[in-house]
């Protein structure tokens, strides 16, 4: 394990530019806030991002996709009906997906309902340490991390000051970002889907989570150096996820095992 | 009262401060053009949006929240069935709530819905000239303001040009703003959830609302000085907002009773 | 047309600075991604966007509205009632309408509204190479763009590296642009919607569709070249359209027919 820390930012910068270079379709079920800027975070990192959550059409848009993100920052009957239909093409398919248990700890159906889809196969779950709690009833720390994506066989990605990321064997922990992450509303759930795009590309779930992570890791503390405030954070992090490249993220990256 | 008119921005400057030091919850119940600049906005002054519309959990989200924002600027049956519960859940916990009408002259069912919600019990309405003709009848001045608000007890708070705060016995003028203000889609949606977040830590809702639209036109003004158009503008208000402190309000407030 | 392709820059100036003095009322109907981006651009160029699709209240705004757009962005039940309402109110009123079918070729009942639509009497369809392709059976190429316009008695402004705008008799070719204005959500969008707005002051819909594609392109092309990014080009295009002037579009225009 100790040999991919060191390579984590070369590999995550092979893993960026492999996607660029593929162009992955992302489907994005996700809640109104994130509406614009889940689509332009991934249009500025050389995703395709598709966003519809209508009846009608998500079976077609989940079918042409190559990777799925399930946001539940907003839920509702629609949305559910649009996950489980676009969760069942992904299976057919064989496709990836990521759960984003967006702000569980408020709602109690959207608890349940993000524990449920956790057992439905996701290959990656992002979430912060209050989400980790209020599905799992643990707090969120390194064993309870492992001990969860273990015993679900799936990765989580758990983010905060410190980003913990396992597949239950083996874990990264990633000490990138910058406070004004938290000051821009869906950067989260925008990450999350960088993450389904970057499972289109990587074969290893644990990889392309890390990976994903890193790169936005290091793009947000870039952009936070640059801002003068949350406004023109969000600007700098979206110019430089589009020419961020694999100096940059050897220079900035901090990762340990 | 002209000692409190003075006194206003050190008044607004300790409004603020309480209110990044509580990082209070505003529930906002809002249209989907300000799904996004709403939250930002929130962030960036340092309280915690969320913005749920969904009847399975809007309960659940208005119950944990320290206000609430009804916002009217998109008028259907899911917003509508939204607002009921949730001032419903406000009322039983003793939350203050803010009113914002957006566009009612546009649409009378709006309006219809405006008027009966004014009734149920708003600490504020925050509202321009025309929403306010549309919702009263009245042409907009300070009579017909103070008239209305003291009929009605609670704040009104009128933008436009000349801000104009009153509970029906007492009044401010705020003369701060800027033009690129109106260029900017969905900025009285996401002021009138800085109003709400105000009240949550100011029990004088006349006090509230005015510092909450002192702080809002001093940012417009300092933002509009240094923006090149609407789209800079919007980026500098959030980051002005974020840094804001007592000596900018000092320095650039034109406060009259 | 030689003459006219000499002066689309002049005529474009013109009809801008009538649309600014008159201000029209451009109702949306559009999907939720472009909720946001599309009021700003208009209220950047001096339209007053409305963009409720609330069943209860789109004939009211669209009543009082002074043209429409129609975006097939997010396909429901509820925006296809809304379209059906606005639509039939701008019939009434003898407004015109536009017509955005994005990204049909992923959803075949959103291919299948469209192909119903563009027989309802748009003004302008403005759409890229797959969604005409996708549209009409055909490749895009001036030939099958120009057939497309006469059979169906309407100007369409197909989007791309070149734009080609034609009415069936007559047609342009714009070479202005920017890639980075592929790697903004909803920016097509919201380009449909200046269309809609450059409509509502002049009479010859092929002038009209020219002229509002002449001014995003270069738009587009000025706040590219100071862009370090997607993020700080989506804010350079708003305060460049903001004051774009005669000047500016007589300087970078690269028309032709």
């Amino acid at each position: 394990m100790q040999a991919r820390v060191n390579d984590l930012p070369a590999i995550a910068a092979d893993v960026y530019a492999r996607m660029r270079d593929r162009r992955p379709r992302v489907h994005c079920i996700t809640n109104a806030v994130a509406q614009n800027f889940t689509p332009n975070l991934l249009l500025a990192c050389g995703a395709i991002p598709s966003m519809t959550i209508s009846r009608d059409e998500v079976e077609s848009f989940a079918a042409s996709a190559d990777a799925l993100l399930v946001n539940l920052g907003t839920f509702d009957v629609e949305r559910r009906a649009a996950s489980e239909i676009a969760i069942a093409q992904a299976a057919k398919n064989g496709k990836r997906w990521v759960l984003d248990p967006v702000f569980i700890e408020r709602s109690p159906p959207r608890a349940d309902y993000a524990r449920a889809l956790a057992k439905r196969g996701p290959s990656v779950i992002r979430m912060n340490a209050g989400e980790f709690q209020s599905l799992t009833g643990e707090t969120a720390g390194e064993r309870s991390v492992c001990g969860f994506a273990a015993t679900n066989k799936l990765v989580v990605a758990l983010t905060g000051v410190t980003d913990i990321i396992s597949d239950g064997a083996r874990s990264f922990r990633i000490e990138n970002g910058h406070p004004l992450m938290a000051k821009v509303t869906a950067m989260g759930c925008a990450g999350s889907a960088l993450l389904a795009a970057f499972l289109c590309v990587e074969d290893d779930p644990l990889i392309a989570a890390a990976a994903g992570l890193l790169v936005l890791g290091v793009a947000g503390e870039m952009a936070g150096a640059q801002a003068r405030g949350p406004g023109s954070f969000a600007v700098n992090i979206l110019d430089i996820l589009h020419q961020l490249d694999a100096s940059a993220l050897q220079k900035h990256a901090r990762v340990s095992s």
